[in-house]
Order: structure tokens, then C-alpha cells, then sequence
């Protein structure tokens, strides 16, 4: 079956429309029409080849959400008319100890949404900038928000559930002071998230402009990074640091706020190295850097869950597909607030 | 009191004999006759002023054992004649969350064994290159092992719980398995203590010399660190590295290593940065990079009965007072198996 698409054959290309074909579901397919894809900074690096390995044509997007219009026949979870989303991954191995923990995002053979192998033309994955997308239902998630907070939820599936994971895994909640460095796409999400939790919320930003922007999205402080009156204010005194600037950065303004015991995980990792992170940070306090991946697909559910419940949506600026390109310059100057979202219908202009 | 030391009134001139004065035993003070002292790389570090703000004279040494001379009015732990010890810590504030944990290695106001502020004559600590020491009674260490032991329990007081305490801390144990990176004065007590923890034990070595060494101290196997292929074999595949090399070198060849959810604990500082790690090494499989210092005094007494239980002992070359800056330049080429220890009794000499 071939749908509409957006994409590009090349990295100093811009994204144009494209025609693709996606497979008849097979048994444990769901077969979902796409309503709204958020726009994540890794579509642009992978469609600007700016990551290594991009494949062409190159169609991004994982922050999926549509509605179910088939399934195969051993699907029982879903059906037509759900509403579902899709996020990073389409397939893992589903046989290794991280598949069996629920961890396809640490999976080795794990299959990002697009530029990934598959056996489906072209020979890898294209994603979410699409108008159809079908997936083996292990993959797909349930979406409980209401059906008009639906373009909101799209950016849930990346931004949210990476900002989710190393919240939980790191235990934040009532009694945890908790830091969210960068307010863009995933630190936005990453404070209302720690905020809803009940953790005590400081937002980092190198941006005077966006203090009042953190306290409304549930920052109960807010720290320039760079006053070091208002750094030095915070000094030992975190529980969990979650630094989503992926740009090369001071590693080490943040490894001072933390407690003993104290962990800042990356969800970023930058192009060219941070410099190098100082040791001694570390051992005085037994602190830790660690990385963290997206989520598996159960804290993925059990994010967009927890959503719901709270009623936490992405913010987002919604564009047509015609509108990518413009999008792209505009989220290299990091002027959106805080996610754009492709309004899918628009592709059938294309 | 004026008693015999080992120290240097400045960073290019050797050791050489010192007299020193130590208090009267205040109502909480412990009296010790210093029998042996270890050798610690710091030692040097701050004999040297390579690390910043040593003060003169510098009496380094912080791995003391010896027997209780005297005791002030209000010591009800400790009685004239009992082994032993004192590691890295002689005072702290007592009354910090660090202190009430037991972890006074983590209190800002740690008075080291050496080189820290004291009220006591010349205003800063002197080690255990000494005859004599009078500590509170908080930081004194029982020695449980046999006396004909008790030089080679010497280095325990900062080898050893400079890696127990992240064995202990990371959960070292059977069914895990442990890298021990660097077969010097900490290395070869981490692969003991591993062993003992019932770990399976992976050595890690630049030298191919230590390859049988290694093996012999417990490591149940042995990796040279320049052997891609040795290395290869061990691809995700730890629950914890501890990293004993201060020197600059390359930490993702070890973050590989760890399997996801796995940390490498750093124990040395090195004076110039490592290269930076690989971010995307800790990001797809959550790893962490810690770093870790000595330990508090109640994991130091447990670390001492671990060791008396499981007749645990550092490797050790004993040497006269005379000998320190022969042993200094040894220590340098790594030529000692694998920590020098002063018989303090050499010192009467001086």
C-alpha cells in the first residue's frame, strides 16, 4: 500500500513530498493512520546526516499518535479505531534478558521507527512524518487522554518518556530535589513530569527569558547557569540532575549541586565531547554521571498513563507538513515553545 | 611531647628526620606507638606538592597501625595495650548528615591524617611517619588479625577501604561480576577483597607481567588492557568496575564493558583530565561512572573484621625509615609488590 510521506534523499536536501509503501498488517500488526508526529531534534540530525548511517531516502519522526484502522488476526490488545501512539522503537529482539525486563530501548537489536533495518521496502524504516505506519503490537502504545489533547500527546513519546525513565529509575518523587537542565523539548517535559511526581523542581536554563516560562511549566525554582550566585545557592544540595543539553557543556556546574550520592544523567549526548568531566567532583561525594535511553515500552505505557491521569500534555506548535523545513531553522535557534507537531491530514496535499 | 618523624620542609628536598610534638591525650584521645606505616601514592603527591597547598613540614602517612600507649579520661572503647589502626581521618565535625550516616569521609570538614588544619602544634596534621599519634577516639580502628600480622594490615586502613567501600557500596557479591582496573597498592587489595566478597573477578592490566601475579592475588581471570581482543570478550558483561589508575587514559574501553545498568567506580583523581568519556557508551545501556573516596570509620572496622575473618592482609615490602625516598622512586616506576610499609621502629634511629 502506498501513502503519502515526507522525506529527503539527501542530507543538504530539503525535506519534500514522497511517496512510500507500508507492508498489509501481519498477524500481531496494528495498521494505524497517522494523526500527529512530533518533530524531535534527531530527525533533523538524521536527515542531515549529521548522525552517521542515514539511510535514503530519509522519512523521520517517532512521536506517533493516530488511530488504529487494522489489525491482524492474532491482535488482541487492539482495535480498529483506538486510540494508540508509536515512539521510538518498532522492534526488538523480544528473546534477550533486556527485551524479557522490559527494556527494548536496551536492547541490542533494538529497531528505531526509521533508519533502522527492516525487511519492509526500502530495507529500513521510515517514520512518523507519514500517513501510515503499521507495527507489531508490541510496540504500540494506549493513549487514555482525550481525543483533543491528541497532537499534545505526540511529543509524550519521545521527550516525555525520555525525561519519564531516568525519573523513575532515579526515584524522584516527594522529598527529592530534583534538577531538569535545559528547557527545551525534553526539559519541558522533563519539569512538569518531576513536578507531577512531587519532587522539588529546579529548572537550569542559560536564558534570563525563560524563568517565567519554567515556574509556569512547574518549576518551583529556576537557576541561570550562567550566575554563579544562583549555581553556588544550589551547591550539594540535589538528589537527581537530568541534563537534556545535548550542546558540549561545563559537565562539572552541575556535578557540584549534587548530594552525596547525588546522579546526573545525560539524555543528551553531544557531537563533539563535553570537556572532560572533573574527577574529583565525583569521588568527594561518591556522585555519579550516568546516561539514559528513551524507556521500555511498559514505562512508556505506564508514562503516557501517568499523563493522563495528570492531565500533563506536551506544549506544542502545530504546523503543516509543507512547514518542516521552516521548522528545522526555527528549532536549530530553539524558537519553539517547546515542541512542533505535524498535523498529519495535511500530507494528502502533498 | 616531642617524639621522632619522617618528613621534608619542602617539595624538592628528600625525607629526612624530623622532631615533631604530638598532645597529651585530651579525655576522648587515643594514644598509639606507631609500630608500621604504609606507603600511599598521596604520600608523595603531597610531600611533593603536586597537589596544591601542602603545608611544612609534611609528615605524610595514613595506612598506621601500632599498639595504644595511653588513653584520655572519657575513652571507654579503647585501653593500653590494644591493636590498632588509623587510616585517612583523624577528625570531623561530628554533627553534619554525612557524620551521623558514618560517613565522615564525605563530611566537608574532614581533618585528614596529614596536611589538614588542627589546633595542634605546627596548625596542620602530621602522619604516621612517626613514632607517635594521639587521635579521638571516633577515628580509631580495632585490629582483629594476629600480631605477627600486623604490618601487612598497614595498608588496609587506605587501600583496602578505598575499595572495599565500593564493593560494598555497588554490591559486590556472588553471581556479580567485578573488574579491578590497575594491579598497584589498591588494585591488588581489590581483587582480595572481590575474591573474598565471592565475586568472579576480572583483573585489568597494562602489563602483561602481571598477568600470573594477578591470578595468584584471586582474580579468576585477567585482561591486558592493550589486548583488543581480551578486552572484546568481556563486551557488556559487568556489574561493576573499580577503577584504581589515576592516570589519564581511556575510560570507554572500561564503560563498554559494563553491562547495562553497570557503573565503574573511579578511586584516584588523576592531575590531568581523563580523555572525556563517550557519552553514548553511557546513554544505550544506562551506565554510570562514579567516583568514590576512602570510607567512613564504621565500614572501615568492617572492613578490618572482613579482613581478620577471611586472613586478608595487603602484599607488602617492609623498609627502614632511610629507605622512604629510595621507596618513592620505586613506587614511581611501579616497582613494589604491591605497597612499602616503614617499621616505625627505624625511626629511633633518625
Amino acid at each position: 500500500m502506498t501513502v503519502k510521506a515526507y522525506g529527503t534523499y539527501a542530507a543538504d536536501k530539503p525535506l519534500e513530498p514522497l511517496a512510500i509503501t507500508r507492508r498489509a498488517p501481519g498477524p500481531r500488526d496494528v495498521q494505524i493512520e497517522i494523526a500527529y508526529c512530533g518533530i524531535c531534534h534527531s530527525d533533523l540530525h538524521q536527515a542531515r546526516a549529521e548522525w552517521a548511517g542515514t539511510q535514503w531516502p530519509c522519512v523521520p519522526g517517532h512521536e506517533i499518535v493516530g488511530r488504529v484502522s487494522a489489525v491482524g488476526g492474532s491482535v488482541s490488545g487492539f482495535r480498529e479505531g483506538d486510540l494508540v501512539g508509536i515512539g521510538c522503537i518498532v522492534d526488538s529482539c523480544r528473546s534477550c534478558f533486556e527485551c524479557d525486563d522490559g527494556l527494548e530501548n536496551y536492547c541490542d537489536h533494538m529497531i528505531g521507527t526509521y533508519n533502522f533495518p527492516t525487511p519492509d521496502a526500502p530495507g529500513h524504516t521510515l517514520g512518523g512524518y507519514s500517513q501510515r505506519i503499521v507495527v507489531h503490537e508490541r510496540y504500540v502504545l494506549r493513549i487514555a487522554h482525550p481525543e483533543e489533547q491528541l497532537a499534545s500527546v505526540a511529543p509524550l513519546l519521545c521527550a516525555g518518556i525520555t525525561t519519564y525513565s531516568p525519573l523513575r529509575h532515579w526515584r524522584a518523587g516527594p522529598g527529592k530535589k530534583v534538577g531538569i537542565v535545559g528547557i527545551g523539548g525534553l526539559g519541558h517535559m522533563g519539569i512538569k513530569l518531576a513536578h507531577a511526581m512531587g519532587a522539588h523542581v529546579v529548572a537550569f536554563t542559560t536564558s534570563e527569558s525563560k524563568r517565567e516560562d519554567a515556574r509556569t511549566l512547574g518549576a518551583d525554582e529556576v537557576a541561570v547557569s550562567r550566575n554563579e550566585e544562583e549555581m553556588a545557592a544550589h551547591t550539594q544540595s540535589f538528589d537527581l540532575i537530568v541534563n537534556t543539553v545535548a550542546a558540549p557543556h561545563d559537565l562539572d556546574a552541575f556535578t557540584a549541586l549534587l548530594k552525596r550520592d547525588g546522579t546526573m544523567t545525560l539524555v543528551g549526548a553531544p557531537a563533539s565531547p563535553h570537556p572532560s568531566p572533573n574527577v574529583m567532583n565525583l569521588i568527594t561525594k561518591r556522585r555519579s554521571i550516568a546516561g539514559s535511553m528513551i524507556g521500555g515500552i511498559p514505562e512508556t505505557q505506564e508514562m503516557l498513563d501517568f499523563c493522563a491521569k495528570h492531565g500533563i500534555v506536551a506544549d506544542i506548535e502545530m504546523i503543516k507538513a509543507d512547514g518542516i523545513n521552516e521548522a528545522y531553522e526555527r528549532m536549530l535557534k530553539g524558537d519553539v515553545k517547546y515542541r512542533f507537531v505535524i498535523d498529519n491530514a495535511s500530507l494528502a496535499a502533498g
